[in-house]
């Protein structure tokens, strides 16, 4: 199952637990596509793929649906993540809402400055020396990393030590495994997210612009 | 020019920032091109459609080609935001260190809540009922939504009838501007960026997954 597919199953699976959530207990292919912003056709060929059928009068159930998603992508298990990086962006992420419909747990964060460590709060906050330990005696996979730019590289290198292999990075320099890595095909089958708010933002200017004043460069 | 064309280049140029404050004077292309993890020869190719050609030994001038993709970029201009929402998120992006390497500035943050609402802090934040006449005195074309999933839709309509037309969205839900827009190809020329925390964990999440226990769906 490639990339593209599983992303779509996870957007399926999240807006179909909004409309439960609002008392729904059919959908139709187009109830799905239109907000994610794809052709009905698609939606049922993706679920053809997965052998999810509808009934003869239209329409899925919405039980059904969630449950077979749940087994394809995992939901029963909760996701633990670390926060690497307790200034405001990780401080923020810490407490946000989002994470509890995801099945997603912050298990601590950690952070260099010993004024802020707090093994006693809500959720621990530690120093970073003991990232490869907390890691490893929680099987922790995945980090967030939230720490400067110029700090970036050297904690990735670190938790790659650790054996986290995922990364969501949002310090505005982008990381890679290795030279080989891409982050689709890396050899040491790692996967990295880099998100960049200031690129982002820089980007969206540069759209608006481009599309006001054509180039034909 | 196509979006990944830009997007290159604002990496290009990012990149040539950090190693002119280093002190280098010239840059290879292979120098470009590994950190940023595409071949040599893309960049050579994209500078050459740029007009910009290397010196006879080899290499660029950084402040031929920063200068150059300055003129491209429109770096000259500072791009004013607005901040929509002012919980944790929002609160973190108003005091973003990132954003000042980048030229962006934000000219105001704006909430519902009497409560925090400050029109003589650094960065006013002022109400939501303020967006149209503040956006449209201050010429403001980009704004960050960073409010409650259900309040998104509508900031998002009220946005656009202020005069925005490009978006940063962290509400975990995807926004789009009719069901014609596809963020790239839009009626009215918008520029939606969506940037979705949970949902980028949680597809991380399958990523690795899906590594260890290939499916054959």
């Amino acid at each position: 199952m490639n990339k593209e597919v599983i992303l779509r199953l996870t957007k399926y699976r999240r807006l179909l637990y909004k409309l439960k959530n609002l008392g729904l207990e059919k959908v139709f292919s187009n109830n799905l596509s239109d907000p994610i912003g794809i052709s009905s056709a698609l939606v049922r060929k993706d679920f053809s793929l997965l052998d999810i059928t509808g009934q003869k009068r239209g329409g899925y159930e919405i039980e059904d649906l969630i449950e077979k998603l749940d087994s394809i992508l995992g939901r029963d298990k909760t996701k633990n993540v670390i926060i690497i990086g307790c200034g405001r962006i990780g401080s923020a992420l810490l407490e946000y809402e989002g994470f509890k419909t995801e099945n997603i747990k912050i298990l601590a964060a950690f952070d260099r400055d010993p004024k802020i460590i707090n093994s006693n709060a809500n959720i621990p906050i530690l120093n970073t020396s003991e990232i490869k330990s907390f890691a490893e005696s929680n099987d922790i996979e995945v980090a967030i990393i939230a720490v400067p730019d110029i700090e970036a590289k050297e904690i990735f290198e670190e938790l790659k030590k650790s054996g986290i292999r995922g990364f969501l990075n949002f310090a505005p320099i982008e990381l890679r495994c290795s030279s080989e890595c891409t982050g689709v095909d890396c050899p040491v089958k790692c996967v990295i997210h880099n998100v960049n708010i200031g690129l982002e933002l820089e980007h969206i200017f540069y759209q608006l612009k481009f599309r006001e004043e054509p180039h034909d460069e």
